[in-house]
């Protein structure tokens, strides 16, 4: 096995210009949950594995008692209508550990984007702002100059020198790597408190992907999830605000 | 040297489509310490030794007062009887330090796996609880999903979600990569406080292999180490309650 | 792409036995700041970039909304008149993470330097005193003997057993493996404080590259930022002090 | 350059089955100060340089102001009388960092001597105690069962079970791999506390070399070396108990 391998899982699709998405672990996991709602949601089909030897030397043990060796994923959906294109999307249980990991991954991601026709590559991610947020801004950056307008139409915000840091990671390096090889795309970072999984970042990022690739998408569960996330935020706090009050009871006697 | 080398310590044993059961160093240590039972009780031949870049640069000091570079060793047994198989047996010093080397040495143990002809692997190590246990259960994942059941029949567990981190080093990974190419298998792990070395453990894992591979094993030595350990882990309770009364008597004489 | 990549940006420009000086990020930036302001001055020319796997998986992004793979980036700039030569100049967001990368970064550097007839590098550092300086001093340490003399006639400072830790990172390297290869050169270290960035100590160093060179260079600009730092020390000083102040009112009242 | 390259820095020296002896900096340095005692007392010559991208990126500066590459140096020396040997004696700056660069580099180490025909190696190093010692005695480990009886003769230690660790880096390696490819040898190990350098330790470890090499060396220079370290121990310890009785006294007032 190569440092990077890829596995077909089922007979090559036939895709035409497909526009490549991705979504892998990262802050507030946003690309994650945007891609996995993206695939249940137009019930796109499975059709190759990556494995990286700088991913972690482990397997997932799935429900029915079987084995799963820790991968990146790539699904297909196949154009519906006018106005919409074919889309490759990818997601996975971990970026690459190390920088030459990273770079190895992408590099094959992007070598297997091309065998498909992609053009088009945009990547999802979460902005840590460190603090609550009510209404989550979608964060841009783009390969190309022109692509800042269109992308502004659709929603998303630029905004100077945020983040201060960059990318760092696969929605990073896709784009960076990706520019240099021709691609055009955008990088959306949804932006979320950072602490816990946040689909409600993720909800913000789908819709303006809604726009761009014309593909309805009922976000309920994504709401519905939302919720469950606030209400364990919720009880997260107040049971830091018991042991505060317990804390400071302690001291008072002590 | 390459990478991972193997090195043939005597000639090549012939073997009939042996059983590659593993057992390296791990949580408990209860894989090591059940192959290494295994090993003694039928007394397996060494055949060969692993080395690997990614092992740490050291030496072992033998009571001769030779050294030993630390390694893999594989061992194989011949079947005596019928409706028992040939066994190749693998245990060893160290797993890969580094995701990468871990990804290697897996390869290379699949690799003389597939030479000798094996189907079948079973991978042995711990489940690390935190806390006490009096009967250790052994946790099952399997490659295939037929062999749950086979599994099940000689009394190894599955629950859902557990281990909930899945199987991390050599013992997921040769199933995992395993898989790949065909091999079936099932990793057993024994529950364990995850403290201390646990007999206790691989006895328990062992009872479930002697079914497996219909061979008998005096488990009398086992239970001996199992012994030992709890009285030093008694002594290691004792010792703790007894510093910590003390500092709670100068924490009242301060 | 290799582990090191280099890519043209515009035609390969003919010079004729250019200097290469190099300044990559590192103690107080003293390097990078240095070469970028030789860079702004000189309006030098952009005409290739590096590209390493050992660099941080990371985009930057451009005021303009685009993004920027991180790299390290190669200007030149042809004499003018008499007694100046073409210069090559390096500077960049990272040096490598690892040694590895450190090594392999600069064999590439020295490649190119090689490919365009470069004889002598210089290489621009910061040496970190951990306390406050008036006048910066300027290290300096060279590849051959009879260069100490050079060097010092142009103002730089050769201090028995100073840096005693010798010269760590692509400044050092850059000579330690050109040395070998037949490269002559100096590394010019600028005293600093080391807390920040060290427009103050840039401008010490590039006073004795003016003098080599044989090149002038207006230092307002660097002098502009000297004060902006100094500025900006000062009020962390005293947010310092009011913090020590308020801590120690703290103490009297608890 | 290759992951570690040797360089001649002359000609070849011919040499009649020399002896390998090495002593890279570890525990006390005592194996580092045993060879370069060596080398300074025959007044052996250098005639090649190891480099490796596992050493840190790093140039020393020389007295003279010029810079060195850190780098491992091979010296020889030619017996001068009966009953005495070839040397090439190897000691340097760094050890490898990882795991994979210090097999590399003892690799490299064993071509070398293999190729000037090398058949037994000694390796030096320090057995970190971590408490003070008077008389140092010098622990040993053989890569063969009938040298043990030898190394005792001339005065070496075995302890079962000691060091328990066994031993890490290249002095273990060395005797690890080599004897794999047929070479003999041997690993003393001076007791040290570990604190600090150790020329006492040093002195016990040569006075065993000398026996076994047939080489008479003055010891004297390690000597005064040794009293100076015990100076700046004695020193350090009074500066200790002084800053404890301050800060009991402190305790007191406070």
């Amino acid at each position: 096995m190569d440092y990077v391998t890829v596995r077909y899982t089922s007979k090559k699709p036939k895709l035409k210009n497909p526009i490549l998405i991705e979504g892998l672990p990262g802050i507030g996991n946003v690309g994650k949950l945007a891609v996995e709602h993206l695939i249940d949601s137009v019930n796109a089909t499975k059709f190759a594995e990556l494995h990286s030897k700088d991913f972690p030397p482990q397997v997932f043990i799935n429900t029915d008692g079987t084995i799963e060796l820790v991968n990146n994923e790539f699904y297909y959906w196949k154009a519906k209508k006018r106005g919409q294109k074919d889309l490759i999307l990818l997601t996975g249980d971990y970026q690459g550990l190390s920088s030459q990991g990273q770079y190895e991954l992408v590099e094959k991601i992007l070598e297997i984007a091309k065998e498909f026709g992609v053009q088009e590559i945009f990547t999802l991610g979460g902005y840590g702002l460190g603090h609550e947020i009510r209404d989550p801004k979608v964060l841009c950056a783009t390969t190309d100059k022109h692509l800042v307008k269109t992308m502004k139409k659709y929603g998303a915000v630029f905004k100077k020198n945020e983040p201060g840091g960059g990318i760092v990671g696969a929605s990073g390096l896709l784009l960076g790597l990706g520019k240099q090889q021709g691609f055009q795309g955008a990088c959306f970072m949804g932006e979320t408190p950072g602490y816990l999984v946040d689909p409600k970042s993720a909800k913000a990022v789908l819709k303006i992907l809604m726009k761009i690739t014309n593909v309805d998408l009922n976000l309920q569960a994504l709401e519905k999830k939302a919720k469950e996330i606030e209400h364990i935020a919720h009880q997260l706090k107040e049971m830091e605000s018991i042991s505060k009050e317990k804390s400071e009871e302690l001291k008072y006697i002590g």
